[in-house]
């Protein structure tokens, strides 16, 4: 049997557990549905009996490699200590490296949860054999990882691939994090919710007024369902959302050049109703791009040094990330296996 | 006596080759009063006789280590082929490594003109002793390189770095490029002058009227001096342009979150006039580059996490270059000196 690894993800809604052998097989899943506002150390106790049984009940099959730790917030890597983490704000300045290390009494790797995720479509997904790639995930904010040579590129502070906070409209809407006009205020789940608000409120989105006054959650997978049937202010708000993605798209493509930018997230599903602007924006705003895109998207090119160069130019993919939530678990594993971060 | 490299800086206004030791002196520089618009060829042939005579002098003082050449436009790295040079035309899909490996019988190097800039001042300028730094060359347009671990970021096809292309305004000027809104499109000298010129059609602007009927040439420096003497119009123009540039550099930083930042081109000599805007902007739209800004600069940084975190991390330095033109000379012979770039 082959040796294996924990992946812990945690930060996200839940925290879960997985035993990930080196050959990229997820043995076992354990979900563990605790409160993420309890104390950090009861929470690290919690996940570190989980940890010890999942081990425990392999250790026959092959041996622990380590564990990785995939965590939403703001890491310091060298310290080992959660800066900041929105979804748990009682883990400011917790020296969780320490606290795990002691209880399990084995060395461990921490990381951003959207590195981790990088880190596992690289090594089993949507980005597998591209050695560089960047990983954009869309969720209530965006997250964001670059993988260079196969490894996460941390940048000075472990904070490269801060992709949601790159200014998409210089006088646009206020983020929390200072700035305006924000990437994440225009292309998230959040943002879907704020302009499906500001279109009822303009009284011209009566499908969507009807849908938020009887459902009881308004959320973007409602609006991507009304743009799914076909209501049209619920696709112009898709169709703004693929126009900011693909502003933001070109931005990383004109400074990165990469082969390949992996979509993840929960709002990654209404690819449909926002790919179509994106790649449109794209193809005008990254000359690279354009150069490069795949076929069947730069059918449309014109120009002759445009299709001079295309011929002999590797291709840029854009794709949708494959692994789903579970692209944590294996990231976090991976980490532990040697060779893909630094400690 | 210390071996030596020759740099070449091809694709400015001028032709300039030289010697450079491998401690980093320069031991000569030949500037050709070569005209770019002549034959492919006959370039070659000026350019490769003046390296011999180079060579030749300096044989008995070292080792020739070999000849790197810094070239305006895209550079096929692989198939040692400009594919497109703005400045010159006729060397599109012109076999450049062949024709001059053939004359000088060794073997070349080939780079982007604005990527042995920074390796120039990566080696012995501005950002000595940063391995990881990029460079934005404000000059006609913005040229850009991204230096990783010492060595030039090239991306996928050689493009990585091309910041002059980050979209600042969404619906913004137009660019060649087929984008509109451009970070060169308000960060160059072009900008200055479309600025002052919309400056003066508005009939707000006297002072820049009269320099643009009497000067003979009417360029950014002629803005800048006005700026420098206090001309409203003109100061506004800069801050404009500070502005745009601190937009850009703060997506810059939140995509790459490098140690340094170095700002070169002839416009970069109008630092006063356009930094303050700059910073200001850089600070409100990255809260990576706020919460690492040198302490001057941070000075008014508000909010007990900004500051927790400022504490503890490494500075961000944006600063000016110091090497001036003869940065892509230095660079250039970096390239022949081994471990700084492939072939």
């Amino acid at each position: 049997m082959p040796d294996f690894a924990i992946g812990v993800d945690m930060g996200g809604t839940n925290l879960r557990v997985a035993a990930v052998s080196v050959d990229g097989r997820l043995l076992e899943k354990i979900n563990l549905n605790t409160n993420l506002s309890v104390r950090p150390d009861d929470l690290v106790d919690a996940m570190c009996d989980a940890i010890q049984r999942l081990t425990k009940q392999r250790r026959d099959a092959g041996n622990l490699l380590g564990a990785g730790f995939g965590i939403a917030g703001i890491i310091d890597l060298e310290a080992g200590v959660v800066r900041k983490s929105a979804n748990m704000p009682s883990w400011c300045n917790y020296p969780v490296r320490e606290a795990i290390e002691h209880r399990l009494g084995t060395r461990i790797f921490l990381e951003n949860d959207a590195k981790v995720h990088a880190l596992g479509e690289q090594w089993l997904g949507a980005a597998r054999g591209a050695n560089e790639m960047a990983l954009l995930t869309l969720g209530t904010g965006i997250g964001g990882a670059i993988v260079l040579d196969g490894k996460i590129f941390h940048g000075l502070h472990g904070m490269a691939g801060e992709f949601g906070h790159v200014t998409i409209e210089p006088e646009g809407v206020p983020c929390g994090c200072g700035n305006r006009g924000c990437a994440e205020r225009y292309a998230s789940a959040t943002a879907v919710v704020r302009m499906a608000r500001e279109a009822i409120a303009s009284g011209q989105a009566s499908e969507l007024a009807k849908a938020a006054a009887t459902a009881p959650e308004f959320s973007a997978k409602l609006v991507y369902d009304l743009a799914v049937q076909g209501d049209e202010p619920a696709r112009r708000i898709f169709r703004s959302f693929g126009r900011a993605l693909g502003i933001l798209l070109a931005d990383i493509v004109n400074v990165l050049n990469l082969k390949m930018y992996v979509i993840g997230g929960g709002v990654a599903s209404a690819w449909d109703a926002f790919a179509p602007t994106m790649f449109q924006e794209l193809r005008q705003r990254s000359i690279i791009y354009a150069a490069s895109a795949p076929d069947e998207m730069a059918g449309s090119l014109e120009g002759a040094a445009t299709n001079t160069v295309n011929r002999t130019l590797q291709k840029t993919i854009i794709t949708r990330a494959v692994l789903g939530s579970d692209a944590g678990l294996y990231g976090a594993a991976k980490l532990s296996m040697g060779c893909t971060s630094p400690r």
